[in-house]
């Protein structure tokens, strides 16, 4: 079926109206009617190749919610009228270990990305959620039970909710942890919420001294200026955790520093330039740095289970299609609370 | 007491014959009669004060094995005619969290280290095993329970013994386990007997193809020249473990890649410069980098007993003291398989 969306047509465009070519819906399928799609920075990084070249042209858009409007004959898990997500993948090998064991995104074979990727037949194009609808098999669908008025706040869950979900859980975070999030933005600012809702004791790091204020209400249990030497000093071994959404280069061993003994840093956020530490900082206190990348379809849906029963949202300004833009610009300054969502009612 | 040993009055002159000064055998201390010592490459770095500045005169050694000759009124772990160990610390808080839970050598207020370090009252220096005894509280030496025949290749076990021991018990490595150990030296070839001897699935990895043969007599199952595209490639996500001994710079993410989804690298070797990896090779995978800094008193004990009873012990060349600053001179070039020891008696 002929789509229209938002995307660009080579690295150099903006993004623009474009009309493109989904499945129709099949046995396994089903249509869902995007009513919001949150703003990530990777959509920014691949429309404009900045990881490597991306496949054109490409329509962006991975925390995506919408009403299921259409399904397969083999469809049990949705019914039509239903609320339901997409994330940042929308198919996978299904037979490797990571496969079967609820873990897709870790895939042997590469997950699917819901969009600027290949189905697995290797030819047909993923087109994202800047978008009129989305046709997805529905073992890689969400279930979205939130109130209707919440839908655009629980767009953004999709990706900067679960990147920051799956490794606090994976870690172990609780009641009794010291957690520190390094880097307020998108991620950084489900991080807190997360964390301290684990019952985690959570303190904000962050080089600007105007966030504390954001941090507070967020969650936050204390703040610390990374830029200051005594704070940092007095921290020093201090937290058993620090989850690490910075995307630009940045000194990891003045960080890793402030973990306990035997205390992770779990690392979400990917600079273009390699990272640093010194082994000896590691070493010196059996610390360890740990990476993790979204969740698995399971954990999505645990995730967002968890979201609402403990009524937790993303904080979102809402733009019309048209504004996607000047958002990207935004995004590029971190000046945005803290996740652009497109009403795709604009489109 | 005035003890003969073998050290450094500065950074810039060889080791040479010097006579210091040890603490009586008080209430709580064993003395031990040196009859081996290793020879670990940073007993160089810090003879040289290449980690920093040295406290001088110097006397360097902390793979220690001798025979108990005198013990306090209180001592009650070891009878005299003992044979007796000492590592890389002799002293710690004692009551921190890491000093309760036996892991003394991650002590909140820093272990004593063995020598090149005061005692815990801050002023009265340590001294190492390059010299005719030592006196060290009971608490903080190991029982040694070899043959005669075998102490001088027990000595290493001390270090790099348990360095590579501690970790690979750390991430639990045992049966059904891939484990690679990278870098052919003093660590790795015991990181490949006891991965071996745990029942793991040993890989040397080595840019010298010359290294092949040893390394599976040490042990290893299979060996792979990392300089070689091919067989990395074909090596890319097969290890549960890699056991990281390397203390010059390398590119930590050409062997990150080896790792499997959730694959961890135990990270021992200290480069003087900082490490750099992609956070995109750790986060594709959940990956992650564990530090580990020798072991604890009990877990060197467990070591020592585990290497008595599964026979495994240190290759060494045996050296006369005379003979030290030429096998640094061996050591700095890798030129040694794979430890020296010092036999005493030439002291």
């Amino acid at each position: 079926m002929q789509v229209k969306g938002y995307g660009a047509t080579s690295a150099e465009v903006p993004v623009a109206p474009i009309v493109f070519e989904r499945r129709e819906v099949g046995p396994h399928d089903v249509q869902i009617d995007i009513e919001y799609c949150g703003v990530c920075h990777s959509d920014i990084h691949m429309v404009r190749s900045e990881w490597g070249p991306s496949i054109y042209p490409i329509v962006p858009g991975h925390e995506i919610v919408g009403k299921v409007v259409a399904i397969g004959s083999h469809v049990t898990k949705f019914k039509v009228g239903q609320t339901a997500g997409v994330g940042v993948f929308v198919d996978s090998c299904r037979e490797c270990p990571s496969c079967q064991s609820g873990q897709e995104q870790y895939c042997d074979e590469d997950m699917t990305a819901t969009y600027n990727d290949y189905y697995r037949d290797g030819k047909t194009q993923t087109f994202g959620g800047y978008s009129a609808n989305y046709v997805i098999d529905e073992k890689y669908a969400l279930h979205v039970n939130f109130e209707q008025k919440d839908l655009a706040r629980v767009a953004p869950l999709l990706c900067a909710g679960i990147t920051t979900y799956s490794p606090l859980r994976f870690a172990g975070v609780g009641k009794g942890h010291k957690v520190a999030v390094l880097g307020l933005g998108g991620l950084g600012h489900m991080a807190v919420k997360f964390a301290a809702s684990l019952g985690a004791e959570v303190t904000m790091l962050s080089t600007s001294p105007s966030k504390e204020a954001d941090a507070r209400s967020l969650g936050a249990h204390h703040f610390a200026l990374s830029t200051d030497p005594e704070q940092m000093k007095a921290l020093k071994g201090s937290f058993d955790f620090i989850l690490n959404t910075v995307a630009a280069k940045h000194d990891l061993d003045a960080f890793l520093g402030l973990l306990k003994v035997e205390g992770k840093m779990l690392l979400v956020g990917i600079p273009p330039e390699a990272n640093e530490f010194g082994a000896a900082t590691l070493i010196s206190k059996r610390r360890s740095i740990v990476g993790s990348m979204i969740g698995g379809i399971a954990e999505t849906q645990e995730m967002l289970d968890y979201c609402a029963e403990h009524n937790i949202l993303s904080d979102i300004e809402m733009i019309s299609m048209q504004d996607v833009n000047a958002a990207y610009e935004r995004v590029i300054k971190s000046d945005v609370k803290y996740r652009f969502v497109i009403d795709m009612k604009t489109l």
